[in-house]
């Protein structure tokens, strides 16, 4: 193996598949966007998205320390989410991921799946 | 619905389950660290990637303008992937998310497989 292989560090490729996973993206930039976000809100703000599948990223959010979630007692009971302190360290990643896609995906992928 | 709802850009939302599918995120960490880097290095750099795979991955690199796939003639033929100019300018957000995970990716969770 060459002895100047550049090296690939394990706790980034971990996160970049943990913050790349179908939706869980989509959340972190409406979560950096505000204080903190009803759970209805987020259903209806990404599209697409199944009840089921939201409940799961939010839980793993949460289990990976990147969300709090809060409830506040009812009646009715509202459960919010938001970002914990490793979770807003992760604005200036998204905004400059935000820049990227602005200057180089085209638009028309922009609407089309990623598969 | 709320509206103050925070905005979801399709663009980024797209370019983050790009970077985020498994091998990808990893690919570009070793591909920002050199000019070009060959086939089989980057075979060898990633721990625990199929051949297959490591094509299909670079493949879709290709076709979102993101590397350039250069064959040397031999013999033997070489073939190796250098970044783009959009591919350069992901280094941004490579690094802050290399960044990120260094500060808060407990280093149990970099031996294990994002499931």
């Amino acid at each position: 193996m060459d002895p100047e292989l550049a090296r690939l560090c394990p706790r980034y490729h971990y996160a970049i598949e943990l913050i790349g996973r179908r939706w869980t993206g989509a959340l972190l930039m409406l979560l950096v966007q505000r204080e903190s976000t009803r759970y209805a809100e987020l259903l209806a703000a990404v599209p697409g998205i199944s009840d089921r599948l939201l409940s799961e990223r939010l839980r793993e959010l949460e289990h990976e320390g990147i969300v709090d979630r809060i409830v506040e007692p009812g009646p009715p009971v509202r459960v919010s989410y938001r970002l914990t302190a490793a979770g807003r360290d992760l604005q200036p990643t998204i905004l400059a991921l935000a820049q990227w896609a602005d200057r180089w995906i085209p638009s028309e992928h922009a609407n089309a799946k990623v598969s």
